[in-house]
């Protein structure tokens, strides 16, 4: 069976460049792009009528658990198992702009951040990993030894700001702290997820600064080598992704495939 | 000045015993005693009786960012300043009893969490640090040399099942979560904090696993003489914040004083 791939977050930025990149160099995969507003995406909408035999666009919005399980079911309906899974949406502040100090800080606003960055995944790793356990493990690098092949892989979008260890600026409150929960439900996620015959991949990926509307306010601070496209920075992660086996599972590894501490 | 500490979460559990320990041990200290239903702990009611000229109960409802608000101008009109802060309220799930496996998990049970663990200490953080830099250094070990000298003293409970690093057996994704971002707050906060003249020492604690109503539906599981009593881990952390400096901030500390990675 031909290998599914699902991008969460897919209208812009990472998430659109994502379901790019696997139409064009995976021809065998069929593409799931989810968004909260499909209808708003022109880019989505042509991309999806170029590829209109592999790629399904579907109304999602992570931030609705009702919404995940209606889309989870009509996935097992129309596509039966899913392979990869990219959770890419998410915000920096509701302000789009992160906190620069403890008085930007707002209990409303860190919610939103985490309802998005944090809680959205994890949801998804609920009604998805049935359908991933049923995958065929078309992406990533199997084993020969059948015991240690996993059958789907979980790719949540991390940031190396989302790093304790690593923090040595501040700021930034709502961002670092959604990334750092979400490196805890990685590593959860992959020793639940780990167990018994199908297992599924869990990892964090750090796609570098890139050129999106994320980091937009903030271009003119970054190195012009070091302010990523789109196209370079998926090219990377893809790159991990397809090396992806068991023994990577339940880490966060950024763009050049770098462990990041947690 | 007397010293003023605040406990907030203190109706019961590790914050009750916070206030008995500084009424008890600290005999220049103010206490500040904050819960959501002061009227329902006839503990906190009889502790306050007895030390009715150093103990004052406030009412605060740490996921009401305006109650927060208010409460920080009380204590502002009231004391002029605060030394130590002790966030303490936490809760496992909305449940009682951490998530077991994915399908336990649901978004308005992590949200519910984070707003208690997570975001309520960040939020009282952000009200409470011009109190804190107005303190008078009277908690934690000072260095002789001036300019390396706090003024106060931000204690967030966290948990070690809150490392990310040390995560070997997954389940229990609001509270491990909760506390692998609170975690992260305080290392935020220990940088924003930890400039300029009043500098303020900020520290997650791991108390060990505590006798107290968080834990109880886990206690015939742990082995008797690892299952603490409120005393035992109270008097083991108070040892840790009696010592503590502006070098040793910005980390995670367990009862027994040895460092939690990330």
């Amino acid at each position: 069976m031909a290998a599914v791939a699902l991008v969460q977050g897919a209208s812009r930025g990472l998430g659109f460049e994502f379901c790019r990149y696997l139409l064009l160099n995976k021809s065998q995969a069929a593409v799931i792009a989810t968004c909260r507003n499909p209808e708003a995406s022109q880019h989505l909408a042509a991309l999806s009528a170029q590829h209109a035999d592999r790629m399904t666009v579907m109304k999602l919005d992570v931030s609705r658990e009702d919404d995940i399980k209606r889309t989870a079911e009509r996935v097992k309906a129309d596509f039966g198992k899913v392979d990869l899974i990219i959770n890419s949406s998410a915000m920096l502040h509701p302000s789009g702009k992160g906190e620069t100090s403890l008085r930007d800080v707002s209990a409303q606003a860190i919610i939103s951040t985490l309802t998005t960055n944090t809680v959205g995944p994890l949801v998804m790793a609920k009604y998805f990993a049935p359908l991933l356990q049923k995958g065929t493990g078309a992406f990533g690098q199997q084993f020969p030894e059948k015991e240690k092949q996993h059958s789907g892989i979980i790719v949540n979008m991390t940031a190396r700001v989302g790093s304790i260890g690593d923090n040595a600026f501040g700021g930034w409150y709502s961002y670092r702290m959604s990334k750092a929960a979400l490196n805890m439900a990685t590593r959860n996620l992959s020793i639940e997820l780990g167990r018994g015959r199908s297992k599924i991949v869990c990892v964090s990926l750090h796609p570098g600064t890139v050129n999106t509307d994320l980091s937009r306010p903030y271009h003119r601070n970054v190195p012009k080598d070091k302010l990523f496209s789109t196209e370079y920075s998926v090219q990377c992660l893809m790159k991990i992704i397809d090396t992806l086996n068991i023994d990577k599972t339940g880490k966060a590894y950024a763009w050049d495939n770098t462990e990041i501490p947690w």
